[in-house]
């Protein structure tokens, strides 16, 4: 009997997820992405492959006149400098103000103090979902720097589930954990996504682009963002597993990940998306 | 009789098509881009595969040393700020000084009144050669934003034709739409290239790419540039045809177009580039 | 004699270059690169790929508190603009201070005299390493623009070898010049690192990358920067050498290329590395 509640848990995780994943193809909405420039590429060509149409539009004086159009905006502060950040509040401003979801990536946000001031500023304007690995939640949930490597985390990811809690508890976003299990919350419920391959890691910019798919799925649902959020993380990961069956290397991987992104289909989605309840 | 016509019509574009193919592969030509940092990866692979040296240069300070060395310009304005607005003008503007080519890329001109502003600067400055998709084209022609989505285009190639052919006799540049069929323009004369696959714009920056490789051509042979964007454009296309016949999605079409590009012979470019007359 | 004398040569290097790959997977050491917006992306993947932590920080603002933490620091002039030269001089100088290597990559010195200037000023921070081609060493020998053409030689590496000892003699850095041939220099000892092959120089941002290898191996071993100079050139180089074997153009060899530096054994680096003396 358990296990019979387990698979259709199972199940209806699935079809949230084939939900999004087919809207996304049939609506093709706009994102707007603000990010680092060494995710630019691969972000933007993981949205076409998933079906999103995305704008890498960074310009303040372009937030006016181009924000209103998009569906969803990304803010990711991988390579933050003091000039960006005008524009990154503008457009996340902009996009509360006009009740559009936002997500923040607070890449590497343990590297300076600089850094996590800008996130902990951004975040006073209510990020709809903020993801992060292990080491960056922890961060941003302590107000500490110190606790992070660069782009690459020192802690697993069930390591910050508690700090995700708080985070999301005292923020009002929905709190997303990077790692070998992709874990969600909103400071009541924890949902762990289980899909995903160890080189997925290897990748540059995988985080970055995760969190897109992230801001893509909750384009197509602002007022399910928990059940969008699981949903992308076990989608990309899906998508990387079934690419790892092809790849000899990360290089490949990232080729095969995204191919497979655009060529999911509905049973491959019901089948193998696995997301379990934590709570 | 008007097939054998038509057949010689197509024979003799592909002779033109590898002409410029060739001699790009002999004379490597140096192509300045001062383009968006989505584009910068692919656009240089694109060139490289080609034949061309590209320079990702744009520092003003660098554009009386370095422009006057290259055999032409390339202005892409996808991730315009304002900062990187002189550096445009003063290469465009000393390329035309200079008599050198010069070719832009009015990417996502419709987001915003201030890249509206921005290419209808640049166009005082008469470029070679404009490439855009059909809602860029059509926004440009009528000096109006809100017709396009971001990066990607609303409309069909073959709907602005005749904003490309009014833009061209404003502007005296050729014109050029990519789409399901890319077309170019001088104003009176129309032709259609036919080569390319749709999976191709599912490939972030291809468009850019594409613009970039036409500004190659046009190095080649500055006082044909109506020709060498035609081939240009027929030549791209085919790469991704071949390249397609390996792929599995955007992801390997990008590789193996980049790759097709490399390879491609001059018995493929005869009997497989296809551009006809629309006027 | 003299054959087996070469082979054991060979051998040793072999065992050096396994013994820096080999820790380097180990450690993960943290690598700062502050480089060119065209390679960040190749750059990163590069070294995650080799077992480095990569982090593209490039803020003035947290140099102080993120430098100290790194294990050498990469500054590459590709796309400069005088807004980044100073986060690049601090960096480079509390590297210097805090004892840490870093290596210079003064990619396209001889297109402006802006270029070579702030290449000169760099210099004066005293790099562990300076990694250019033919044409660029030789400029920044000259102190001289004009011998560069964009971001490819004019020069075989071979013609760039007393330019190498003498900039080596008055800079105290390591000299290391890419080519069909890569050779290293301290001013006086010259080897060649022989692995490679020609269609790496079709990857753009391939020279970029092995300096960020360099940068790697340094931080390894900072004492002996000759030999992890020389060993890194080798370790890219083969890893071309087996991706080139699975590879039909330029795009499928990044792609193999990033693959087999991932997946090189330890056999396989001893049998093939070939690194020879000069002096």
């Amino acid at each position: 009997m358990a296990d019979q509640k387990q698979q259709e848990v199972i199940n209806s995780w699935g079809l949230k997820s084939w939900t999004y994943l087919s809207s996304l193809r049939q609506q093709s909405p706009l994102i707007q992405c603000i990010t680092n420039f060494v995710s630019m590429d691969i972000m933007a060509n993981t949205l076409l492959a998933a079906g999103a149409s995305p704008a890498m539009v960074h310009s303040i004086l372009e937030i006016p006149d181009f924000t209103p159009h998009t569906k969803s905006v990304l803010i990711n502060v991988g390579t933050l400098t003091p000039d960006w950040l005008p524009a990154m509040k503008a457009a996340a401003g902009l996009a509360k103000q006009l009740g559009k979801p936002w997500v923040l990536d607070p890449a590497a946000v343990g590297a300076s103090s600089f850094r996590l001031k800008a996130c902990l500023e951004l975040i006073e304007l209510k990020p709809t979902v903020i993801r992060g690995n292990g080491s960056e939640i922890i961060a941003l949930s302590m107000a500490s720097i110190g606790s992070t490597k660069g782009a690459d985390s020192l802690h697993e990811s069930s390591d910050a589930i508690e700090s995700a809690k708080s985070l999301a508890k005292s923020s009002g976003s929905i709190v997303a954990i990077s790692g070998s299990v992709d874990f969600v919350t909103d400071g009541e419920r924890v949902v762990g996504a289980h899909n995903g391959v160890p080189m997925m890691q290897k990748i540059t910019a995988s985080g970055c682009s995760v969190t897109a798919l992230i801001a893509a799925f909750v384009a197509i649902d602002p007022t399910h963002a928990f059940e969008a959020t699981a949903s992308a993380f076990s989608v990309f990961g899906l998508a990387g597993e079934i690419g790892m069956e092809l790849s000899l290397g990360p290089a490949s991987l990232r080729m095969h990940l995204i191919d497979s992104l655009h060529r999911l289909d509905q049973d491959t989605v019901l089948d193998r998306v696995t997301i379990t309840s934590f709570s």
